[in-house]
């Protein structure tokens, strides 16, 4: 059916190694600048798309079974140590999902003809795209902040999300309402070539649910790598995450960070803290063009714009009463 | 013939891209702990040592002649920008070996039923093993520093090696000859579970060829993550790397560290500074035990002593006048 972007959409499943049914899911990533995630929809765009959703999926997903799935918290935890904050920078992650998927793509291959070129381009496609890991951390992360939703009087945040034009927040203790305000443009942000301020819009998508559970600009520290991409310089990216202590409720007990000796990542963002600290959340992320069709074209640090807290924080203090 | 090792031994071989005909070699490297090049040589050692010259070797061998080979500085900048100090932590590099290796080998796999063996064997060895690529690194070093050796009336330091027994450099400008002194013993070394101080041999290995090209010690400022191994914080990683610019003559221009808000990676040790300032070599570098047979025992950092390059100054400068 012309216009169909694929018969299917193909998703990674993230569950919890501890138990329980739920799960969070997630599509493929199709990399840097043009793609389907930053508005572009050209036909190189939905050509990707087809060869990622069809035989390179059935691959991955083969290979997957074999292996009984990976524990995803253990290659994050690597990765952090590997120059990852895990929300703009993923390139080690990847690597290392690569690396593990390698050996059973192989005996996909070699034990099933039909499944050989899926087997390669899924290879070469983890070869080929940095980003590759960047969808799995998201469903992790809110498979994570999923499971500290709902108890009751929560001033807990457990989601971040912006559309371009609103930035929302979800609290645990105030169900399934969206506190929102205006989307943040992203200061200071760097530009692919060609492109400048005046092409970015404002702060959009979901990925901001890797600084909710700790990674991307909370775990900063972890990228000093980054700061070139960002803006910034190592002590900045350590000053990030020394940052966000003050808001949040704990330590990461698996996830460290080597730049800050070894101190956990700093999770759960406490909204009341946020307020009482004037100290918004450090979100890292990548900028789209503000017009449709043209993708991602930069990267920067924003933060969360206060006016949800205090949004949420009301709600929750109405709903106590 | 029972008692030999392998039928041959294989190896990496490393060109220079640049162009001439000097090459470098190293042989795959066989992991931490129970490894011949630590003094072990029991039967999984030696059945270890069959499978890697053996059939893994063939498969990494075909799979980098269809791809032309690996360009290794890239992957090396890469891996500093990863953690790696591409001495004691070579795991970011191995993983983008893996990664990149990967299409290839599946090619390979599929294409060559009797490869197929190999070539699973082969991404399983460097999904198992971090220091996989630490081998190559060192073959890359030997080139770097050989381009560098054999200049008139040179103080550049082009080789730094140990046996265990004592500890030698060479000079660029006093051709073939060492110059020694007792080896030192690791200090605050950190042991593998079961073993201490009293364990340990001194100083070993050819390994220091990597501190001799500006990586390990040198790079110490890129890898927080091996604080926890060999001892230190993530300071005293970065102060490890800024103490070597009073020794050194150049910043490499590819090999870069974020820590450092991307500074070049000191490199091009100058005897006659590492005398001035009393400023000896710092080397990133695995514990030998004492005795034959055990292997690798544990980890931690050194200095090169100060007597090497008194001797070696004394002899450039008779060698002058």
């Amino acid at each position: 059916m012309a216009g169909v972007i694929s018969p299917s959409m193909s998703l990674w499943v993230v569950q919890d190694a501890a138990g329980g049914t739920a799960a969070a899911y997630a599509p493929l990533n199709e990399g840097l600048g043009a793609a389907l995630r930053f508005g572009a929809h050209g036909p190189t765009v939905l050509e990707r798309l087809r060869q990622l959703n069809g035989p390179i999926a059935a691959a991955l997903d083969a290979a997957l079974r074999t292996m009984g799935g990976l524990p995803l918290s253990v290659l994050m935890a690597k990765a952090l140590h590997s120059g990852d904050e895990l929300h703009n920078r993923c390139a080690a992650a990847t690597s290392l999902l690569a690396r593990n998927l390698s050996p059973a793509l192989l005996a996909l291959a070699v034990s099933d003809t039909a499944s050989a070129p899926g087997a390669v381009a899924a290879a070469a496609a983890l070869r080929d795209n940095d980003h590759s890991f960047l969808n799995i951390c998201m469903a992790a992360c809110k498979l994570a902040c999923d499971a500290a939703h709902g108890v009751p009087h929560s001033a807990l945040v457990t989601a971040m999300a912006r559309n371009g034009t609103e930035f929302g927040i979800r609290l645990s203790g105030t169900g399934s309402a969206w506190f929102t305000a205006p989307a943040p443009r992203i200061q200071n942000g760097v530009y692919f070539p060609g492109y400048s301020d005046a092409d970015a819009g404002l702060d959009m998508g979901d990925s901001a649910i890797t600084e909710t559970a700790g990674l991307g600009g909370f775990s900063l520290a972890a990228a000093p790598a980054i700061a070139a991409f960002v803006g910034g310089t190592a002590a900045s990216t350590r000053a990030a995450s020394e940052a966000m202590y003050s808001i949040t409720l704990g330590r990461h007990p698996a996830h460290t960070l080597p730049a800050l000796d070894f101190a956990g990542a700093p999770i759960g963002i406490d909204a009341a803290a946020v307020l009482d600290c004037g100290e918004a959340p450090v979100i890292n992320t990548g900028i789209a063009h503000r017009l449709p069709g043209v993708g991602q074209v930069g990267a920067g640090i924003t933060r969360a714009p206060l006016a949800c807290f205090a949004a949420a924080l009301a709600a929750l203090d109405a709903a106590t009463r």
